[in-house]
Formats: structure tokens, C-alpha cells, sequence
């Protein structure tokens, strides 16, 4: 039998034994292997500073060096403000952009192939460079392949195995295609690249996919930005059915499908977290209180 | 066996002669009954002036007004712009902003239901005000319960069955749940309000449902606008198999699905128009080329 169960404004909700935690406060300060993706749309989040100084390595997707670029009026603040590499086909990347940040010391990492797209081959960068670093070595651009010499380090990966917290901005709200491109990764890199921790930022929302199974989403660190949030369960991967803790409506044995039900504009009411099982993959979207961050 | 063709630049693709045709230059230019719906995300249509024109039903939802507000710097322009309703919860909707344009005889319709969303709201009052003036009546906001009265003139329509062409701003890009939820609302309205003809329009894309079976998309008459763009195939609703004629890399007998395979970054090389044909209702975005429009 289903049920939905409406939610006083904060609730207790015990962290259930079991569980696999999400961790969001480790996605504003992840705290060992990182990466920041900047894609090719305007940098809209208000705490961009606040993630570079928190993230290690940083990398740009073929236009997004113009984004970076173009986000700082001075060059005497731009240069504080170096990626570690620029990937994709750079068919979008300006000139003066590149030879701006070759001057710097930034590494072009040019990707030619047209069977990836540049999401993809900067994350695939974030993976071979730390393999690398775990056997010693330094991922140097000279020595990859233009066309596809990422993808192909990739496939010979040696071995790291540690999570690597990856957010990633412009990734959403860009062409439509790209925003379903980006969400389509979510669910396939969750199984080919598992190591890989994605969460996509927004001007208004930490977008990422919850895994089939039970989970507690812990936010105890940073409640006063998450407490009280919109939020919504989307699946976006297929059918689910689902149970939740810690919702202003929350959910026992509910079917929810594109086609029929989708909790969106649902609530964060869990004080310090919320608990959610569910039969199968799907995207949480939480509104982000950025000022209380 | 399923098949991927990669096409020249253009291609001329014959109009099958059985084809459910949806019309792009209709969504610029309709001719008969149509609405334009402004919700709350700040308007970024390069093309607005040009959809108020050819647009004869304009609402606001809740705090679109504010966005339509701001959209002016002065009263005298603001002026030449009013909608015939505001309609929501209005929680979002500033005092002043109400005051003004109730002052200046736009119609201010509350709609407290927390059953509905604002989007969903105005869509209903678009059929609501057609099935009025069908009747030769008028909808007038202070004859309607403010709770849900449009949702209880929605379930007694007298029965106009006319297409009624709904262009949408500010539907996609703001909060995620948000996005989905416009997403949703094309797959379900496509079934239980089919004469409405729902398109989504953003600062960069055109985004509506293609309906299972054989579909022609005509773009004759703005082809310089839509040829070439960039479009994406997304299987929100579920999978397909597809069949295309038109697209860069056509597709024959090819299934798709968000956890397998989507054409996203496809582009559109038919010179009039494009085919497709497919098992299930799906999502399409084509790339607005709005200086050529």
C-alpha cells in the first residue's frame, strides 16, 4: 500500500545502520582526490571562489576557459585563478583565450574525437590524472595523443581506486540536449566509473543521481544552506518506487514515473539528513541557500 | 538491424504522406487561438516583442509578472505590454507589481490549490478563457473561486476542441524539479488536454513532444532559422526505437534510452523539414537560430 505522510518543518531522522551516505557537506569541501569542471556556459554559482580554493585539480571544457577568462575583469586576479588543463575539441575556445592561458602555463590538451563529447573527455582527464599521480607520474599534454590519447589512457587506468569528488558546473541549463547529456552520464559513469562522485552545481541547485538501494543523505555540517530546501525525486532513469525519510511529503512504497507521479517541489524537512530507498537510480535535485553556505 | 547514416549538409526529405505534421513556423507566427505563458525565470527570449505580437492570450504565472515587470524600464513601454491574467498562488508575486498592473486593468486570478502547479494552473486557464469566449462569455477573475475555480471550470469545458497554440517562457532553466516538471507536463497534457499545443521556448532552444508514430517536422517558411541547428533526441518518457529522416546522423531501427543510447549534439540537415518515426512520445530541443527568424 502506498502512502504519502505530511512532514512538521523539522524532523528527526535516524541515520538508518545500513545505509550508503551521501555526504553534501564533503561536496563543498571535498576533503582527499577532487576535481572542478568548467563547462561552456556563464559562471552563474555564486560560491565559484569558495569551490576553487576547495577543489585540487581544475580542469575546463574547451569553452569554459572562455567562461573562466571571462569571469574576472583584471588579469592580476585571473592569474590566481589558473586550470591545471584545457580538454575537448576546442572548436569553441577563443584565440587570445588559449594563448592567454599557454602563456600562464596552462596544458591544452587537445581531444579531437567527435566519440565523446567534451564532458565526457574532462572527466576521463580527471581519472588518468590521478592514476597517474598514484603511480608517480605527471599527465603531461605533449605526450597525449591530440585525437583520442585520453580515451586511451583511460582504457589502461592501473589501478587507483579512491572516490574522486568531481562537481561540475554548465553542466545543466545550457542547450537542452546538453543539460539530458549531462544527466545521462550521471547514470552511466555511476557503473563504468564508480570511483567518480558527480554532482552538478547550478545557480540554484546541486543536481546528482541516488543509487538503488538505501541511502542517507547527510547534511548535518551544512544544514542551515539545505534545511527547509526544495527539492525533487526524478526519475529521470525509468520507474521507481520509493521510500523516503525526512521529506515534507514523504513517501512510503510510492510508484513514480515521467509519465505518471514525480515528486518535485517536494522539501527538505530531515534535520540533519534525510533517508531514501529506492528500487533503482534516480536524480535528487536540492536547492542550494548559497548565502548560508 | 539498426543503422546510424551520416548525411551531407543538406538533404531534401519527401513529406510522407500519412505523417502527423507539427508545424515550426506556426509556433512563431500562429494563426488561429494561442497563449503566452511568462513563469518566473528572468525572460531571456530574444524574440519576445515578436511572440507578444503574433501571440492573442498572454498570461502571467505568479511571479512571471514580476519578470514581465522588469522586462521594462518604463512605464510608457511597460504600458504596451499587459497580460490579461496573472494566475497562481501568488506567493511570489511582488505587491507592487500586482498594484501596478491592476491598476491597469490586467486581470489578477488567485488560484490557492496546492494540487496544482503554477505552469499547470495557467495551462488550464488557457482552455478555461477558449470554451468561455466559445460560448460567447468572458472569464471574469472576480466569478472564479479563488481556491481552484479554474480547476473546476477545467473539469466542466463545453467543449472546444479547436488546437490551441501555447508557447511557454520560463519553464526550463530555473530549479531543476522545476525543468522536470514542465517535461512531465508535456507527456500527461499530450494525453488529457490534447488540443493544447505545447512548446517550450528558451534562450537557446525550442523544446516539445513528438508523439509515437510517423511525424514531419515542417520548417519550410523559417528554414534559415532551424536548418542546420543542433537538436536532441531525449527519451525522457521512457525507451524508443526511432527511425529519422533529416538529421545529420539519421537513425534506422535505433533504440534509445537515458541508461543506453541518446542522440543528443544530432543537428538537422533536412532543408524543409525532418521525419521521424517512433514507438513512444519523446522530447525533442532544436537550437533557435533567432537572428535568422
Amino acid at each position: 500500500m502506498s502512502n504519502v505522510i505530511e512532514n512538521p518543518e523539522t524532523i528527526d531522522v535516524p541515520i538508518p545502520s545500513n545505509a550508503h551516505t551521501i555526504d553534501i557537506t564533503s561536496v563543498f569541501k571535498p576533503s582527499n582526490h577532487s576535481a572542478l569542471l568548467i563547462l561552456n556556459q556563464p559562471i552563474s554559482v555564486p560560491n565559484f571562489k569558495q569551490l576553487w580554493s576547495h577543489y585540487k585539480l581544475k580542469i575546463c571544457g574547451d569553452g569554459g576557459a572562455n567562461r573562466l577568462y571571462e569571469y574576472f575583469d583584471a588579469d592580476s586576479e585571473r592569474e590566481q585563478y589558473l586550470p591545471h588543463f584545457i580538454v575537448g575539441d576546442l572548436d569553441s575556445l577563443r584565440d587570445d583565450v588559449r594563448d592567454w592561458y599557454q602563456s600562464k602555463g596552462v596544458g591544452i590538451l587537445p581531444q579531437y574525437t567527435q566519440f565523446a563529447t567534451d564532458i565526457g573527455k574532462c572527466l576521463e582527464t580527471v581519472e588518468v590524472y590521478y592514476d597517474l599521480q598514484n603511480q608517480g607520474l605527471e599527465l603531461i599534454p605533449n605526450e597525449i595523443d591530440p585525437y583520442d590519447g585520453i580515451i586511451q589512457k583511460h582504457s589502461k587506468l592501473q589501478g587507483f581506486n579512491d572516490n574522486i569528488q568531481v562537481i561540475v558546473i554548465g553542466a545543466i541549463d545550457g542547450r537542452f540536449d546538453h543539460t539530458i547529456h549531462s544527466i545521462m552520464l550521471l547514470f552511466k559513469l555511476s557503473k563504468s566509473n564508480p570511483n567518480l562522485k558527480i554532482f552538478y552545481l547550478t545557480a540554484t541547485d546541486l543536481i546528482f543521481m541516488i543509487p538503488k538501494g538505501l541511502n542517507y543523505i547527510n547534511y548535518e555540517l551544512i544544514q542551515d544552506s539545505i534545511h527547509g530546501s526544495n527539492s525533487g525525486l526524478l526519475p529521470l532513469g525509468g520507474p521507481i518506487t520509493l521510500n523516503t525519510k525526512g521529506f515534507k511529503w514523504d513517501v512510503e512504497n510510492w510508484d513514480s514515473s515521467i509519465k505518471g507521479d514525480v515528486s518535485s517541489s517536494n522539501r527538505l524537512v530531515g534535520a540533519k539528513g534525510v533517508s531514501i530507498n529506492t528500487n533503482d537510480d534516480f536524480i535528487l535535485n536540492i536547492e542550494m541557500n548559497y548565502k548560508k553556505l
